[in-house]
Parts: C-alpha cells; sequence; structure tokens
C-alpha cells in the first residue's frame, strides 16, 4: 500500500481515500498496523495542511428508539446546508457481539448519505472494546485530517461505550425521548455525568407536552448535581428539540457553538483535548503490557484463577500472586 | 512475627490483635507482605471458625460538613445497643498526600470508640490509591473473618475512592446535606449510580423542611433513572435522618436489612461477591503487571513521553509503541 498517496488523498478531503484510511486502523493484522501509525504520524507531521486541523467532535448517546438516526440525519443536513463538512461515526461494542452495526444501514440517513458534503461510517462489525476505543478515535482523527467541520460519533447506550466516546468528543449530547406520565426514562445512572446538552426528542404534536415536561424534570435533576469547571453558567442544559419536524436543531447547534467557543476562551477545550491525548497514551501503554493476559496459555490460567475465586475455592491475592509469578 | 498466634487472635475477635493484623497488610515492606498473605490465608482457611464469617459491609459517603462522624457514632452505637459488633474503616487517598487522616481523630466519635463492641481504624497516612484499595479491602475481611457483624467503611466524595467502596462493600450509602432553596447539592454525578440508599441528615429543628424538600428532589431524581437488576421495588430509596437527634436512624436500618434480605433471597447478593472477589483477583495481576511503570527508569519515560503527547509534540499512538520497545 502507498501510505504517502493515501495520506495526501485523506489531506485532500477525498472521502473515498478516508473510507480506506479507516478501514487500515480498524485492520488487525500486524503490517496493517505499521502502516496505520505511519499513516497517522505523516498527517499530523509539522508543517503537513492537515496538521493543524480540529473539528468540533460531537459525542452522541441514546438508546434505540428516541430517534438518533432521523436526529443525525435532520442535524447532519442542517449542518452541510449551511456550508459545514459533517463526518459521522459509530461506536458500538455490542456489534462485536452480534455481528451486526448500529451504522450498517445507510438507507438510515438516506439524504444525508448522498450529501457530497457529508460522510457516514458503519461501525466496525469484529472488535474488542480495547479495539473499538483505538479504532474509533483514529477514525476521528483521520476526520479531522480530512477537514472535516464536524466529526459526530454516535453510540448507544451500553456500558463501556459512552465512556470511551467521553474520552474522545468535545461535547457530549444525550438524546432521550419524551416520558409518558410516570414511565420511568431508563437512563444510565453514569452517562448524566457526561452530558453537556440533554436533548428531548419528538417535541411535536402529541407528545410535545410529554416532551417538555420531560426536559424540566431533567433541568431539575441537572440543577442537584455539582457544577463541573469546564461548564458556563446554565450548562449542562435540558432542551427540547423535533427532529422529524426540524425543531429546535437550530437552537441546539447554537448553545453547542456558545459551550465550544467558551470552552475555547477558557482554555478547558485545549487542556480537554491535551489531557485526552495523555489519557490515550497511557492506556495504549497499558493495553500493550496487559495483552499477555489475552493470549496463549497466560489466558486459560487467567480464567482458571479467576473461577477458583469466584467459586470462593482460593483467595484473590493468593491467585494473583500464582498467576504472577507465571507471568515473570 | 507469629502469624498463626496473630490469626488466632483475630479469629477470637481480639481488638489489638485485629488493629496489629491491619497493621501487617498496611505495610509496603516486602516480608510483611508476606506474612499478611499468610495470615490472611490461614484465616479463610476451611474448618477454620473465621473462614465463613460474613458481615454486612456497608459503603458510606458523603462530602465534609454533613455529618458523617455524628451519624457513624448514632448509628454505630444504636447496633451495638442492640448487641451487634461494629467496625468502622476509612478509605481517605486523600490523606496520601496531605499525611493527615479523616478517622485520625478517634474523638470525633467519642463514645463510639471506647464501646467494647466497637472497633475503629483510621485511614492509613501514606498510601497511593491501587494501595488504598488492597489495603481497605484486606481491612475488611480481617473484620469479618474477627466476628464483627456489620462493617462501615467511610469515605469521602473525591475522585476514585467511591468507586473502590462500592467494589468492597454490600450497601452503599450516600449522606446528604438538606439543601437551603435553591442551593445546589453538589453532588458528583457518579456516585448517585452507586447509592443504594440516600440518607439526607439534619432532618431536625429549622433544617427539616429542607431535608425533606431534599429527599423529595432526590426521590424525583432517582426516580428518572434506570432500575438495576440488583434493587426491589421502591429502591434505591431516599430518606430523611437525624443523626443529632437520632431520628431515622432505625427506620434507614429496617431499610439496609430488608434490601439487604433481598438480595440474600434472589442471588444478587452471592452473585456480587463473587463478582467482586474475581474483580479483585484481577485488578491485583493487572497492577502487578502495571508496577513495572511506576517503578526506576520506565517511570520517568512514562511522564517525558506523556508530557510530549499532551504538548502535541508526539501522537498517542507513536509515543505508546516507543514506551513499550523500550520495555520488551
Amino acid at each position: 500500500m502507498d501510505v504517502a498517496a493515501l495520506a495526501m488523498g485523506v489531506a485532500a478531503g477525498d472521502r473515498r481515500a478516508l473510507a480506506r484510511a479507516i478501514t487500515l486502523v480498524e485492520s488487525g493484522r500486524a503490517d496493517h498496523r505499521g502502516q496505520a501509525l505511519d499513516l497517522l504520524a505523516r498527517l499530523r507531521a509539522p508543517g503537513q495542511p492537515a496538521a493543524g486541523r480540529q473539528a468540533l467532535r460531537l459525542g452522541l448517546s441514546g438508546t434505540p428508539g428516541v430517534g438518533k438516526s432521523t436526529f443525525i440525519e435532520s442535524f447532519g443536513l442542517m449542518l452541510t446546508a449551511g456550508g459545514l463538512r459533517v463526518a459521522v461515526l459509530a461506536v458500538d461494542p455490542s456489534s462485536a457481539r452480534s455481528g451486526g452495526s448500529i451504522l450498517g444501514d445507510k438507507t438510515r440517513m438516506d439524504r444525508l448519505s448522498r450529501d457530497p458534503r457529508a460522510f457516514i461510517r458503519p461501525s466496525p462489525s469484529q472488535a474488542q472494546m480495547g479495539g473499538v476505543a483505538r479504532r474509533s478515535r483514529e477514525a476521528v482523527a483521520l476526520c479531522e485530517a480530512a477537514g472535516f467541520d464536524v466529526v459526530l460519533i454516535e453510540t448507544v447506550g451500553v456500558g463501556q461505550s459512552e465512556t470511551v466516546v467521553a474520552e474522545i468528543c468535545d461535547l457530549f449530547l444525550l438524546l432521550l425521548a419524551p416520558a409518558g406520565g410516570d414511565e420511568l426514562q431508563g437512563v444510565k445512572r453514569g452517562i448524566m455525568e457526561m452530558a453537556d446538552l440533554i436533548l428531548v426528542n419528538k417535541a411535536d404534536g402529541d407528545l410535545r407536552p410529554a416532551a417538555l415536561r420531560t426536559v424540566a424534570d431533567y433541568a431539575g435533576a441537572l440543577r442537584l448535581l455539582r457544577r463541573r469547571p469546564q461548564d458556563p453558567e446554565g450548562f449542562p442544559k435540558a432542551m427540547p428539540v423535533s427532529a422529524l419536524a426540524v425543531e429546535g436543531l437550530e437552537g441546539a447547534w447554537a448553545e453547542m457553538r456558545a459551550l465550544a467557543a467558551w470552552r475555547r476562551e477558557t482554555g478547558h477545550w485545549q487542556a480537554r483535548r491535551a489531557a485526552q491525548a495523555r489519557h490515550w497514551f497511557e492506556e495504549e501503554v497499558r493495553q500493550g503490557l496487559l495483552s499477555v493476559l489475552a493470549q496463549g496459555p497466560a489466558r486459560g490460567r487467567l480464567a482458571d484463577l479467576g473461577a477458583a475465586v469466584e467459586a470462593g475455592r482460593m483467595t484473590p491475592e493468593a491467585a494473583a500472586a500464582e498467576m504472577l509469578r507465571g507471568l515473570a
């Protein structure tokens, strides 16, 4: 593979080159890994056109049924109509098990996928969580290098994927559906901690009153939580939107830009990016060291000793000491 | 040191032996570590009197000023008056920096510390977070082996310490102060996720109306969150208490016992203990592997490369590859 030519294609904003570059960083093959590192280094080398490019990275979480694809389609089309280039990626650890993919079906976002200013990338179909994190992070970096203005990173509300997205994105959006009466929302508790903006979708027609009530409920809940240093007065915020009726999206985008601008002015933006980069460096080092546990005979011994501990036949300390003796 | 005699003393419930045993597991010396592992193994060996003992492990979190020591004193005295033996431990990573100790001053719990059915252990004054976790977990195991009925693990609302306590305890209590009017509570968002019972303290005198309002606010916020499989209907719950006037404590204790009984009947209790044991085994193995990063020249190189990544002079991937090459 001609990595230099691929880097030039990505830097020129060519969508086919970008798609090939993402396939390269997603590959599990060792020779591909070397090429991927070469590609990323070339794109970020000082003096290269792509080196200083920064997109606005938006994380978007929401359980199935809240209208995430409709939101991405409407929101994305609004941005491209304004002249912005938009990339959409997915972080989807569940697809590792099901073999499916939350963005596999591009027809979910029919108009956006045909928009020349948009780039939509389905989630990789096979990956472990650690791998998902690395690939997603590198795919975001590639989209930035390709000159996209906004990178939307979609995830579903399962386990660790939100944490990964929070460590990649600049702003974290939580999309909710209106709650009917006493119905519960089912928001995973830890996710509220990450949200910069809570958007209650379907605020149209019959559901509008319920959506406004849900907004008030979450606004109240947010006020009970501690103000984070990275938030100006009034954030995190809860707002109603309708992806279907295309209402409230301009207002939500204005809030995102205001929050991003505030964080840039106060240095929180740069500090978060720097801390994220360091986090990913240390995470790569740790994953590299721990990878010995996932391979060969160590993997089986970890499972066996873990089962003995779970069953109460060994203490955690004794089992760990035995495991580490075998690795030394 | 005569480990066999120490084990017998702990198993007999002798408080001086227990204090010496905790000092042993807290020690950083390699020869002490071997003795500590020997001690823990002896206490849990099948057929030994202490082997099957299980205390109710209560995690307790709350920011300074909510009345945590008064609560522990009143709650602890209520339990000992009922014939139960109570141990109080602290998980306090902040003391690692300050050199202080949240439970260093036993006069904070004057009457409880003189109660023959109670055992109060100040937090160790010097420790890294990984060390804090191990020591706390082992100290809890020693209190269980010594036949205590309830082990209260106190922590302050900083960073990782709640996560550690959640991985040690059976039930997690969050103690809050009443909020006055629109005043914010300052609850760290992730902590709400762990709480089994939210206790709003100072529900006495002039503060009682504010405490009841705060209870209602949190009850509302809890209803917006997803029901966890380990919770029966109605949990997590928010309740008013007054540690000073000794009101609501019997009711809170009844809720704890009801929740604990439900989890025992449904198997969630045993499943949580087994999962915690496996977690600590794997954590010990990971810490053992990663300990190379905290020592010798690797430590300096990790810091240098991390700084280069933070400053944008190196990519996370390239820096990690260089770090791992040096370790191989």
